[in-house]
């Protein structure tokens, strides 16, 4: 047993009776005092596993029960402490994601929605790929996926059918080892594997389980999965278009909840509008826009992450989704990284055997990954995540602000017509001075400039420090050092170009 | 006198007692049975000046009278035909624009907000470089501007002073001959004036005039003004920033409508709340706005035609507005008159001395200019103007659309999640399908993808017709015909890049 690392205990014994999923075989795991029951699941083949997930080094005592009584007694385990290259399990600290061992964790995820359900030779070509590019996190479906470009059959599925009708009681076993070897490598890679357990592209029935079904699928889900420190449940991609109501949701969040064994990353996605992140079971926030310029608001507003899974597709389909440019998504990203949220890639370009690699993966061909990982390359170098910093006016600021506002300066244009509009018609203005701004304390002062091309940026420094303040071509991933040991109101020259980022960093 | 060319009468007499705006001198004019009574105006040096405008050739009597009698009696005068290069006033036909001879006008306009308050040097500069430049219109102020790099004082300013004060019943007759002089040499250019009547950006107290002071200065303008044929009036920049309310713009509206003589173009520009452009003087929708993708509301809501008279400026300086790219601002042009509109340029590159083409003119440096010509010219050479014809979903559509949907679609997943979002929140995705297309009968189709890299695109085609579909670059002001004769549903190859459209012309 190693800290951070499965620990899997196996039996064999013989095939349940009934269900292959609500069995009664479970570990049951001490260390320093406290008990964790930990579900075991059918896997097949006559074998029963107990997955185990030890969060801390030490010494453990686990023994394994099932409904009549105790099946392999008492064992006592060391556990290793953690592998240097490992940190243990994601999850939210404050707005931001950490490790478990406290190691900061910035998610530049990329989306390849039927990894899984491709042939073995084209998932091993996407590993390669990502083995080479900058994302540390992939959302990718449980089922497979049913779309233009996407009309292959997957090799195989999660159930085995009942009469003619999937089987949610049986569970295909080659569908799950493949599947989790996949989420292993993953891990092995460093990648977080944010799995969307729904989706309504389906040509199968998947899409159309009953909430109990459903039900059971998850419990089979959380009890062979729940023990991978890498897995995030995404409860669906685009959940308002599938059949389930919000009860379902909501029903499945809290059996992922209550069964998962490790409160795993959980959020939900849309098509239009968006999860109640207040959800006390959502661990993040996840939306599907590209109207980025307001998030930071989100994010103050639930005080909980924000992962923006889905902004448009560098690429060339005709779907409008599909075809910004490499740029645009770049742009996107640190839009997005300033206001201390985080962005997911896709990319569709189209080609002969339409191997897109937004669901079938393959190589990618855009010209964004490299200015991601530039990016990522950036803001994993700063001592912490950014906090946005920007000045912005929301409508509660907007009405309090209107109060304060001395009397000789309520005839200044600007002021007057403010004072005289209605929130909706005044945002746009009173945000005109919001600027794409973040910083980690007072060590380092950021700024993205987005589409604005000006001639020169501005900083207000701490007079206290000094520092050193970068101009940063997010295109041409350049960074240069145009100041030197200065502070209070700074002017930074700037090329008058798209695409700029000013840094300063304190000496 | 000449069909579509100022007639001028010209008196002397005695400089006036009171008033040098309200005066008593007044032209008759008889034409065809018709008489128009045209208000004279004190042009200073003991001068006063009756100036017509005649809309039609032929035989035409005039008398000049003022308060105490006839001061010229009745003349017979001939009136040739328009010149050649002549076409009258520009006035809007359906929700476009066209010359009084029938000639289509399109507006393609540029801005020189203090483009008369510069020295002659400099506007002999700006001049030059519009004699060169693709434009057809101005948007200029009577009054100075005090502003970023605007500080200094005009060469003389609208009114004299009495006790200190601006006094609008004494014209200050240098300015006007000045601004008039300028007028008329567009006119000359084939560029229309889009008047700027008021605006906030004051150092001199022309923002604060009283309603009364106002309708003074007014009337001397129209006096003055009325007959030029180039002139249409923009009762503000960014009315909303100033002190008069709502009854002053209509009352503004309404004299200007009575007393110009001629119905000249009016409308209004905001900074955040649009005027209302369903008030009877308005004859056109004039937009500050950077939300181009639903105009085409806005021009079937108001049944006139739509100006974007503001939506940033190509250039390179600190605030928002002005540091655009070219691309950007051509991608504006393009998607605004894809949906049957017109776009107004303006250009802020910083250069030493701060002289900023948005507001003094000089010379152009940018880059959308070219293009800009190129989509004229395109425009042009069309029989007609273009009308909209993206699939657009209004609310009142989405409404009819919601009730007429079979019974045996209404459970496919987008129809169903349609079907249950409130208008607001189903806008986007009720209009993801929405294209900007525009068609002039079925001579021509057009369609414009945007920053969308599509590597094809669509056409569907009327079967009783042949077309040649060409690819238009429009930052590379290239057309590539890459279909002949063809018909029906069109697959067109693209691409795969930014600002392209594509244009299907009958054979």
């Amino acid at each position: 047993m190693r800290q951070y690392e499965i620990f899997e205990v196996k039996i064999q014994g013989e095939e349940p009776k009934g269900s292959q999923v609500e069995i009664g075989v479970k570990g049951l795991f001490s260390h320093n005092g406290k008990e964790q029951v930990v579900r075991g699941f059918y896997a097949g083949d006559n074998t029963y596993i107990v997955r185990f997930y030890p969060e801390e080094a030490g010494s453990y005592t686990y023994r394994i029960e099932d409904a009549d009584g105790v099946i392999c007694k008492d064992t006592q385990v060391e556990c290793c402490p953690a592998a240097e290259n490992r940190h243990g399990m994601v999850r939210p600290y404050e707005t931001h994601f950490r490790y478990a061992d406290g190691t900061w964790y910035y998610p530049f995820g990329t989306t390849v929605y039927a990894f899984s359900h491709q042939e073995d030779e084209r998932v091993q070509e996407t590993f390669e790929t990502l083995a080479n590019a900058p994302f540390n996190k992939i959302r990718m479906c449980v089922f497979p996926k049913h779309y233009d470009y996407n009309q292959n059959e997957p090799p195989c599925y999660a159930f085995e059918k009942t009469d003619g009708k999937w089987d949610v009681h049986k569970p295909c076993m080659p569908f799950w080892e493949r599947l989790e070897s996949h989420i292993r490598k993953l891990d092995e890679m460093g990648i977080q594997c944010d799995l969307i357990l729904f989706h309504p592209y389906d040509n199968w029935g998947f899409s159309k389980l009953s909430r109990a079904d459903a039900l059971v699928y998850l419990d089979y889900v959380t009890r062979r999965l729940g023990a991978f420190p890498n897995v995030w449940w995404s409860l669906a991609n685009e959940y308002d278009l599938t059949d389930y109501e919000m009860e379902d949701w909501e029903c499945f969040a809290q059996f992922l909840h209550d069964h998962d064994g490790w409160g795993h990353l959980l959020s939900n996605h849309q098509i239009v509008r968006p999860w109640d992140f207040s959800n006390p079971n959502t661990t993040h926030i996840c939306h599907q826009t590209s109207e980025l310029n307001f998030l930071s608001e989100q994010i103050t507003k639930f005080q909980k992450p924000l992962m923006v899974d889905e902004c448009c597709y560098e690429g060339n389909i005709p779907w409008d989704w599909g075809n910004i440019s490499g740029f645009e998504l770049v742009h996107r990203f640190w839009t997005v990284c300033m206001q201390g949220g985080y962005c997911t890639h896709g990319e569709t370009y189209l080609n002969e055997e339409e191997v897109l690699w937004w669901s079938k993966g393959g190589k990618l061909v855009g010209e964004s990954p490299a200015r991601i990982g530039f990016l990522r390359e950036i803001l994993e170098s700063l001592p912490g995540p950014l906090t946005f910093s920007g000045k912005e006016v929301t409508k509660e600021s907007f009405e309090q602000m209107k109060k304060t506002i001395p009397e000789e300066m309520r005839q200044e244009p600007f002021v007057k017509l403010m004072l005289k509009l209605p929130w909706e018609e005044a945002r746009g203005m009173a945000n005109a001075g919001r600027e794409l701004a973040g910083n980690c304390g007072d060590d380092v002062y950021m700024k993205y400039y987005g589409r604005h091309r000006k001639s020169s940026g501005t900083f207000v420094l701490p007079r206290e420090n000094r520092y050193d303040v970068e101009v940063i071509d997010v295109w041409e991933m350049t960074r240069t050092k145009v100041l030197e040991q200065v502070n209070g109101e700074v002017q930074v020259p700037l090329p008058g170009k798209e695409g700029i980022a000013i840094l300063a960093r304190k000496r």
